[in-house]
């Protein structure tokens, strides 16, 4: 195991055993591919080409597309690539002129999203939500113990991390009005999340199996899943989540390749009843991600992802079985992110218990979402090294309601 | 008024007060954009090329998209001048050679679709599907006639006119089961519906008004919302129909530009209580629309379009209420088309009151859709020249499920 030589990257967060993948941009130029390692960014194109990689046309895009629907080989190869150049002194000289650093690049959306799928993987979660929207009846659906819930949101409104969030108009109906209302939602929220996104799509009436999760996923984007919870609750019944959550959904600049989470799978909590054929776990594992939901410069809860009912893998299953394919640029998330603690909570509606149990951030009392609220999630893992590496963090301010 | 020098065209169905678009390929050649004149079609690009159109780069592309993003003034200026190359005597000469016999091009997926979402307007099919989804409650939940309830689908598996249908697998659970079991879907239906087309999208943070609808949409395509029933009963609760509905949704070939539908427009059935001011339906107003569902060559239902309870304007102007941005490409569907007779039901599931009261089509007793069960979703309207005009139909055949 030969040393990063670049400066300041061995040991961090942003080590060779992380190697993000995003799309940057220079002044005055089009944004295209890069890798993160340390605090720079390498410009992988001109190196590409300089090495003649067959593959090199995909680092010149926009967006991580065609470099994803190469497939998993050649992501494995070009892995195997870039640590060389990064570890081996003698490349120095080609590849040093290409390292940028992150303060004179601008990130943009790393994916062109296809469709845009969210599950509701955590029991906590979805138990402390149901408790919530539905006091008078059991916590959890009958179907939730049998297969991961999901629906589709909005691709169009998957946006870069940093990128502000308007506050969200629409109609509001509180359990005690006898009519809605229209105006800014009151109980703008998140939800902290994890995106895999699809590299290698499918056919139409195929399906992806739970052991074939690797040859379809390229990598992993923090998501925020901003939700209006009071637009939500008047509107769900019965097509479920609609204009409360499609007015923005947040993802990371960087998508960290599926391989720099090798050391971090791990085992599910359990599964009781046991899940049809189609769902057996199999090899099928959770993660060992940690998360950090900061508000305003404070840590509010720590959801652990290693405490997700259902695997990544389980959720492409569930979602190929009718025979549904994939497209390269598929999203495809976790759901929020909740532990059995308080303070692992993913949500401010369950921080909050729906306004009625303020909690403190920044020293002062919260419920919801206020205007000017910075939200920033941070995502970390062990990597293969020994160390941690991190995810994609993705952070967003809450703006004024338009009128 | 200059009839239409077509041989065939003049008084069909698609004569120059219709001409749809659609996206031909010949044998050996790539796929560009048509126009649909009598029986057969016209290869737009050489002869927009010949006489100079700026924008004639867009007949060349593989969908309607690039064409459709150019707006509403463009859409009716080439509107004008087709009108002129096909009633014009003097423009046969450059014009004959590029118009094609329908049976000698093959028929592509029109639109490249962005998002696609599906609302549920008709109040006879929600009411109708109330009933039999939630026999012990009101059939209309409480937030239906104050906004169009809709919801996201998947944008990957909208497949065009003449796709098999393969049958999905999937969960079901019968109330009276204990748990579910996997399987093939045995409760396959179709939905009856009309799809608009985005062209000009709008701004993340923006809002469409219900008077603008005719600034962003294009056109209009016919659509069948494939739905497995019992797949969908037991995954619905609580985030909305998923794979109950992803495995397929079909889309005609031809997309008809809104200004052909100039004479269609009419009355909406009538709003209690009144829509709150962003809903106000002002000029928004329904479409007369006659749609026939045929089950293996019988007409067993003739939906009126004219039933529709929110407006194509309304659906629009709700789903970006939040500020959410349209893109072109777009689709959003009606949801089923069903008027309040029997016979004017646009799903098998209301036909056949959910197997229980079995109906009668090409002599025998029927439900749900059979392997083999073809059916074709015919609609007309009337023309701005007096007769009518008719738009893309859609068809399907179910082929057995895999395994």
């Amino acid at each position: 195991m030969t040393d990063c030589w670049v400066e300041g990257a061995a040991g961090s967060l942003f080590d060779v055993d992380n190697l993000p993948w995003g799309v940057f941009s220079l002044p005055g130029e089009e944004p295209r591919v890069g890798v993160r390692i340390g605090d720079l960014v390498l410009d992988v194109a001109p190196v590409a080409a300089a090495e003649m990689l067959d593959s090199h046309h995909v680092f010149q895009e926009p967006s991580l597309n065609a470099l994803m629907a190469e497939g998993r080989q050649v992501r494995a190869s070009l892995r195997t690539w870039l640590t060389g150049l990064l570890t081996d002194e003698t490349e120095r000289d080609l590849v040093e002129p290409h390292l940028l650093p992150l303060g004179e690049v601008t990130l943009h959306l790393p994916v062109e999203v296809a469709d845009y799928v969210d599950f509701y993987a955590s029991l906590d979660h979805a138990s402390n939500v149901g408790k919530m929207f539905r006091p008078d009846a059991e916590p959890l659906l009958p179907n939730w113990k049998h297969l991961p819930v999901g629906y589709h949101g909005r691709a169009g409104t998957v946006v870069p991390s940093g990128t502000d969030v308007v506050r969200p108009c629409g109609q509001r109906k509180a359990p005690t009005e006898d009519s809605p209302s229209y105006g800014a939602s009151r109980r703008l929220d998140i939800e902290a999340e994890l995106g895999f996104v699809v590299g290698t799509g499918s056919a139409l009436g195929s399906r992806v199996a739970v052991a074939d999760f690797a040859d379809h996923v390229f990598g992993v984007v923090g998501l925020n899943d901003w939700s209006a919870r009071d637009i939500q609750a008047w509107e769900y019944v019965p097509l479920g989540p609609f204009l409360g959550k499609s007015f923005a959904t947040s993802i990371s600049h960087w998508v960290t390749p599926l391989e720099a989470l090798d050391a971090a799978w791990c085992d599910l909590p359990g599964q009781d009843p046991e899940p049809l054929a189609y769902l057996a776990p199999g090899s099928a594992r959770g993660l060992d991600i940690a998360v950090e939901v900061e508000l305003d410069g404070e840590v509010v809860s720590r959801p652990p992802y290693s405490s997700m009912y259902w695997s990544p893998a389980q959720m492409l299953a569930h979602m190929t079985v009718n025979g549904a394919s994939l497209r390269t640029g598929d999203l495809v998330a976790s759901g929020t992110i909740s532990g059995a603690e308080r303070d692992q909570r993913g949500s401010l509606l369950e921080l909050g218990w729906g306004g009625q149990e303020p909690f403190t951030a920044a020293g002062r009392e919260r419920t919801f979402l206020e205007d000017g609220d910075t939200v920033t999630l941070r995502y970390t893992a062990p990597g293969t090294r020994g160390g941690r590496i991190a995810l994609g963090e993705v952070t967003g301010t809450i703006v004024p309601a338009l009128d």
